[in-house]
């Protein structure tokens, strides 16, 4: 695979995506519900994942796509190449702030990483990553993470975690609220991977994250440091959903052993 | 008071204000920690607030500064004109991020606020208002809220309230998140009340608000229709600290009856 030609093909195909998203701010935006009333989804993700899917399957024939709204392949093992697409991750955001929403893409041979894009639509800002070559945040190469401690680290959690639940041990997150420096929820799996990259919040916390979330931005975290696992400690499920804790490697262990704590 | 003429000279001096702190990124932050190790206090905060102060009273001679870092007045009463500032609203999103944090000035004229401003400093972005004028987002008119549900908000509110404490009935906060559309944190209650104010977010709650935290986002709000108060439902306290809620008005009432509560 040629890595450094993918590269700039993604760029300019996230590019056209973007601007695509915000030419639909002064259109129409249809909103539908999925699985619950606050799962949504709008005419726009569906319209960006099948212009994405057309593009991809013009271009690299031989490819698979994973994409959210589900117009990609179906995956069941990750053989060969196989591009994780969310066309809009934060479709709430989307929807109520018309920004603070991103376009998550990763692209994986036999399972492993190679590329990793997030862009942030509105802010123009795109965080990506080559495997191997560090990460970037715009022109900028982000640093390795710098060891902190629990007592200094800002986690990202939703709040909803906290309440009593049938898959976490709450009281040990709220001691987790009750240790850290501050906590903070923005809304989005792929921009809190990537501010986690850029060191901007220490672990993202997640009780239920798909493929797609977390594909481009584990290969732009990971090469900055960042540990991400599930909480049992194990990789990152890349076929189906599940937990999800991404942190600095001076926390993860202690954030897994002592505070997100599967019931 | 001449309302628009001092609009002309707040924006000038915010902006001055803005470059002066995007300028210290490049220099040395020193930080140090005020009640508690996580309320963080930079030499930049007093710098800034320094800066406000010379120049507010050398051209507005007969007003009172009311600021987070102490330069100002003693103010005990709100006779005459005062000036409600926090140079660096979200410090320690300033220190952790070099984002996310704003200016927060309001000037109140015995009691009632007469000019809000809230400038979000990396983003180049001002919100503000003239009282009875309507409030703006940049070059930007913000329309007035739009009645909602509170099954179809977004709260803003920090996960460390849903641990039980001694001031709020956590148990209430906690069927408030599992009954709205979303929850957030950002970590600036300027910001949050930027946000509101915009339609970005529904309401806004926080158990300890300083009056120069939410003195100029209540102008601009307010110019909106948001409605805020302490927990009692009482009008927000200009002279001291207090619990504060901040919500689309379609919803303030029923956040307070059912799911805010003090203990």
């Amino acid at each position: 695979m040629e890595l450094h030609a993918m590269d700039l093909y993604i760029k300019s195909l996230i590019k056209e995506a973007g601007h695509r998203i915000r030419n639909s701010f002064i259109s129409d935006i249809t909103i539908e519900t999925k699985s619950d009333a606050n799962d949504l989804v709008t005419n726009i993700d569906k319209e960006i994942e099948q212009f994405f899917i057309e593009r991809i399957r013009r271009d690299y024939p031989g490819h698979r796509i994973f994409g959210e709204e589900g117009f990609g392949d179906d995956i069941q093992h990750l053989e060969g190449v196989v591009w994780m697409l969310d066309p809009i991750d934060g479709t709430m955001n989307f929807v109520h702030q018309k920004r603070n929403f991103a376009i998550s893409l990763g692209v994986y041979e036999k399972g492993t990483g190679q590329l990793g894009y997030i862009y942030d639509v509105v802010n123009d800002d795109l965080y990506y990553a080559v495997r191997g070559e560090g990460a970037y945040y715009n022109d900028e190469k982000l640093k390795p993470l710098i060891d902190t401690s629990i007592a200094e680290s800002i986690v990202a959690i939703n709040a909803s975690w906290l309440a009593p639940n049938r898959y976490l041990d709450h009281e040990a997150a709220i001691r987790l609220v009750q240790t850290v420096r501050g906590t903070r929820s923005y809304g989005s799996a792929a921009l809190e991977l990537a501010f986690l990259a850029s060191g901007r919040i220490d672990a993202y916390v997640s009780m239920r994250l798909s493929p797609w979330d977390i594909a481009g931005g584990a290969v732009i975290a990971g090469e900055v440091g960042a540990v991400m696992t599930n909480f049992k400690g194990e990789a990152a499920n890349l076929l189906k959903q599940d937990t999800f804790i991404a942190a600095n490697p001076s926390i993860h262990n202690i954030m897994l052993s002592d505070y997100i704590r599967l019931k």
